[in-house]
């Protein structure tokens, strides 16, 4: 894999830009479960993802956690750098959930960067921006949203990312996506169940009626 | 008011960039419950608050609204010019909470800016950032908090803004800041005041336990 390949505003760069970036941005394998980044304290860099799949959680002080957004293939992971930009006042999880191969570009470096070319702030104005738009939409989703819809749409979600109408996926992590207690989400899965939604096993979900499912997800 | 002292990066502008802020800002003054920017439709450019403040909201498809951020004298405003970074894909309301005097930067004019100086890409990352983390903070809030935790810290907040023990504000705006039914708030309010915490009134909440009322909210 080729980094100029993977970094959206390479050819944007003056050509020395490019050399320190390519020189700093070390390549990493990371397996499935992998924590990147905990809380203020970590701040391992600018993630660029070439393949794989990472999620950005928010946990309360009693372990309990919510999925805020997912970074796939190409996509730039900046709060593992939250401390290049001093106004993110928050704390955040980011974990492996497939193994991924990533160029982690070190802070300093990226900091560097942003502060000499208008380019590279700008393009970072607009990751954050699609971050905290992600956000945005969980905030409307938890605010307006029964958790019987919001659960829905999750199912077809993570349908679209394993591809397929089963769900290899616990009531817990279900759960945990989600922010709320497992018990809810049992409760509901059975609810759905019963209306031929869905087919339930040990470990799976399996979607079988994913018209319905959508109709009440919207 | 003289605008050079109210924009925070002005003495890092070269002074043609300081020449087209000053003759492109316009000072407006505003006056409380005028709606600034409604949804992506509006754009009317980046605001500097001069004096007053301003209240950033989400609204629901029918019309419920929850409290993001507010906005204070020397506060920017970036999602009334949310046009010029593409990535911010969600909706909100701004209103002028009191009579407000501020300054109206013109969306082209800023985005020039923006993209021609790293100083200001960079100062415009951190002001998104600072929203980014308010929003963060409320939705730590909604997700973990229950609700008269969060009622708690809200009277607390609009006293210290309000700068007394009596808040004059009704059931329904309350319910509006917090996301919420009227009918939750008054039945929290009216158990508040049976604890103790607070005395009620037509169109006023008068808070009598500021000690334990912050117990609470923690």
């Amino acid at each position: 894999m080729d980094f100029s390949q993977y970094f959206p505003i390479w050819d944007k760069l003056t050509s020395s830009e490019q050399d320190i970036l390519a020189r700093s941005a070390v390549m990493r394998s990371v397996e499935k479960g992998t924590v990147l980044h905990r809380g203020s304290a970590d701040c391992l860099g600018l993630l660029v993802i070439g393949t794989g799949q990472l999620r950005v959680y928010s946990i309360s002080d009693d372990g309990r956690e919510v999925t805020l957004y997912r970074l796939f293939d190409r996509d730039i992971c900046l709060l593992s750098a939250s401390c290049i930009i001093e106004s993110i006042q928050f704390d955040v999880v980011i974990e492996a959930e497939k193994d991924t191969k990533l160029w982690v570009i070190p802070p300093a470096v990226y900091k560097k960067l942003m502060s000499d070319s208008a380019v590279t702030a700008n393009y970072t104005s607009q990751v954050m921006a699609s971050h905290f738009s992600e956000v945005m939409w969980l905030m409307e989703q938890v605010m307006w949203k029964t958790m019987d819809k919001r659960l829905a749409a999750f199912l077809l979600e993570e349908s679209g990312l394993e591809g397929g109408n089963i769900l290899k996926i616990t009531h817990e992590k279900i759960a945990a996506h989600l922010g709320t207690a497992r018990e809810v989400i049992t409760r509901l899965l059975r609810y759905f169940q019963n209306e031929g939604l869905l087919r339930l096993s040990r470990g799976a979900v399996e979607i079988t009626d994913r018209e319905r499912l959508l109709r009440l997800s919207e």
